[in-house]
């Protein structure tokens, strides 16, 4: 695995900005191993994402957010982030009780199938602690009152947690709590939520009874980025499968768990490569 | 094509039903073609399609649903309906502007594909006289005025036209009309209509740009039978296609096309084969 | 959960055997819960499932099976299989060093999915140890020489364990070595394979190489129970991801691995729910 | 619609290949409204579409196929095709019998779906015509001799009709006969087929009987270009629908005409909007 870059960026779409950008990264002997750009027409905003071999690259990698920013953010009011591909992220999943989304994210965090580090659990039931432990994993329980009169200090203390673990985004693996305002404003776009539904159908809880409710032929999930509306964050990715007269809610259940699983994992996929940029609500998902 | 009859029934769940149905039919030297059933069990409701040949059944096809009536109707609760395929089905459709419904569904009816006679089509615009007029069949059309001040009288004379045309089903082709209460009542479950979304997900107006201004990643179309609530009656058949956020409004407008034609198609199909058998608002789909 | 009676038969089509079974099953307090049957107007053969209650059911289970020979099996020619859902079965796993398929079968079978016992782990390497040791699962591994001088004295011990074990079923997951005759013959169509390519296509190594060099747009995964024909016994379940030009043959490996584990474990709940039937090399999936 | 030029390249992978078109076109005022590329890392090779609108273009459309071999092709041993969006193309549709396919396209083509002119339609049978004639398209007719005897006479004919029509590609909408290897050299990758299969399984005839026979659980549809080895030049598209062992190759054929018209349309577009390369058997599908 070679070392790269890859800056994300956003801009009115100008001419030539291709060109320039590319030539920067050329004439400074950097190889361009995938690029992936994006006119949105209507908004008139270009989105790029390209990704150079750093290994003959001139420029220290210290130095290159500074010269980006010098030479071209300002002038094309460009938006733009940048990451090494051998700096791994650290991820935090959040559960509750059911396993099945927790088990597949850990089996491919052990099969090496990510570039990710994932230094804690956190819950707020025990039910999972076993999971995590097989797994070697630090497991953190908040048990919330009822009345939820201890949230505030719940949220500070994972905060903290997530701070001092230097965790650079998290998932929420089926985690049936709703996030604090404060815990989304820490991690914009970085927080990871799977929604055992199509959405924007069947909003909110037990969407598979309301589903089965109306009686739909396909079932669906959707993984999006938490905003501070529920279920309404940028979506990246869904999927669906098919179901009949015959199935229950309780068949429902059975079915969109591989469903959850999958869509998720595809969501923190992308989320790792960094593949991911939003704008207005919207993912743009490049290749 | 031997000719056979279709009954449809349901029922509250009781033992014996099953013996009961195809001991008469078998008893009546009755050959069961094809039989599906399936047990609601939080209804506790059972239903059931039975396809038996007609070739040597010993009961003459007009005694049949009096003999049912008798003997099952009363004692089981039971509800039901008796068709004969030999009898095929008389279908309206009713389109706007949009011809990609409206081509499929004749290309199917002149390749022989379905069971049924199509007297008539309806619309309230005069853009697709020439598709009608290639295939040979009828086409009606109704201004309706801008304040719809006209409907009542449009309607009277559509209802007029379908009992003159012993028309047994309506298919809405892309037809962007509210249909009346009247006509409902008329067709009870017989009124096929093609929502261009995965429902019930943007219900109403414009729902591809309703998808494009949420950023979903998969679209969808569907095929229920119209009801008085807009949009809510029962699913017959749904299904997708993966998209980008590299489509526009428009590009969703093309690639949902082939979607609505192929759903709307099989919705018709199962609806002439008559496998489908409407419930509290949900279709049961026979094989 | 109550404990039910599950009959999977098949027989020459006459009329009356739907009569005859329910009211066998009815006459003696027997309350169906389920019953699918099929009819293969080609070969003229009826194939069927019945489940039903036994809690008021009026024969002992141990006469079942006599009695269901003695009165029937015979004058129709019939085959049947009798099961009883509170009898679990016994499930052996096979793998080599691929971890996903193994992963994603001990988190169901830990979330309690299905109604199975899995007493052991057989392998051809050492490599998947620790993964039988988080779920606490004995796990054997046999050494096959180059040359494969020892498979015999391999295949004996394996059956031995085998049979030690009482198992039922055997799921190969991912496990890469050929399967010997003998023991095919001691579990004929109770070997659930899953192989790595949308069958017929791609049999044999390597199916994601050759999926590329060949350029397709769509891979797919195929679960099957082995015969003595490599990849073309009885196909239980398939299911496809769409690709494109950008994927290699290691991005193919990816992506295939979540259909891979998708794909056998429905069909493996089919195998445990009792729900397949094999006839002529293929597989009747019943509701 | 603005005039736009369409370039697709390939090339050796060098450094500076995009910074070099994206100026060369930008700096004589082409705006591009679209380029997507993609590096073969296996093979190092570079291949592009870039997509410009001509409207302020500096350069006449009649001097730029020169002036880019002049300054490119050379110097980056680069094969290009150069297009432009106002010069629409000239497609034949071949049929035999089958109306399905046939009806799908004419439908689009009068919809205006999309930029191409259809002045001719070749079969060996006379079943389509009055088809044809409701769409106003001139239907030619050879009557191919049982002993293929006057088979070089007949593609003699056709050929002329071809280049006599300036026909730009063709399209095979279910036409049962082998295309001559005369023909597939005027049409390099411009004759687009139609496979009833997910190709390569099922190569050859009765693919849906083949499929019944395998007892495969989905069956496809592949959209290919005609080279000389039958149904095996490169795949365009490609789908696929679940069936059940209920299926029969009767019904297979009818749910399979559905695949067949969208797979053969998908392909037909792409063909249309220039966004298919190919190289070494496989096609590159641009955005």
């Amino acid at each position: 695995m070679k070392s790269t870059a890859i800056l994300l960026l956003h801009c009115p779409d100008t001419m030539g900005i291709i060109t320039e950008l590319t030539r920067f990264i050329t004439d400074n002997r950097g190889n361009i191993v995938d690029i992936d750009q994006y006119v949105d027409h209507q908004e008139n905003m270009f989105f790029m994402r390209i990704e150079w071999d750093l290994s003959e690259f001139s420029i220290p990698r210290d130095k290159i957010q500074d010269i980006l920013t010098t030479l071209y953010a300002v002038r094309y009011q460009m938006t733009f982030d940048l990451y090494f591909s051998d700096e791994p992220q650290r991820m935090a999943i959040f559960v509750s009780k059911m396993s099945h989304c927790l088990y597949d994210l850990l089996a491919r965090y052990k099969a090496g199938e990510w570039n990710v580090q994932i230094p804690c659990i956190l819950s707020n039931h025990e039910d999972l602690r076993d999971v995590a432990e097989q797994f070697s994993i630090p497991y953190h329980v908040w048990n919330i009152d009822k009345d939820h009169g201890n949230m505030p200090q719940v949220e500070q203390e994972q905060r903290e947690l997530l701070a001092k673990e230097k965790i650079s985004f998290v998932v929420l693996a089926r985690y049936m709590q709703i996030i604090s305002q404060n815990l989304i404003d820490d991690y914009p776009n970085r927080i990871i939520n799977i929604h055992h539904s199509f959405l924007p159908a069947f909003v909110g809880a037990k969407p598979y009874h309301q589903a089965w409710e109306r009686g739909v032929k396909i079932i669906g999930a959707t993984s999006h980025y938490i905003t501070q509306d529920l279920d309404a964050g940028p979506i990246i990715e869904q999927d669906v499968v098919r179901i009949t007269h015959r199935d229950t809610p309780q068949s429902l259940v059975l079915k969109g768990r591989d469903l959850e699983k999958i869509v998720l994992a595809r969501a923190v996929t992308k989320h790792i490569e960094r593949k991911i940029l939003t704008y207005h609500n919207k993912t743009i998902i490049f290749n």
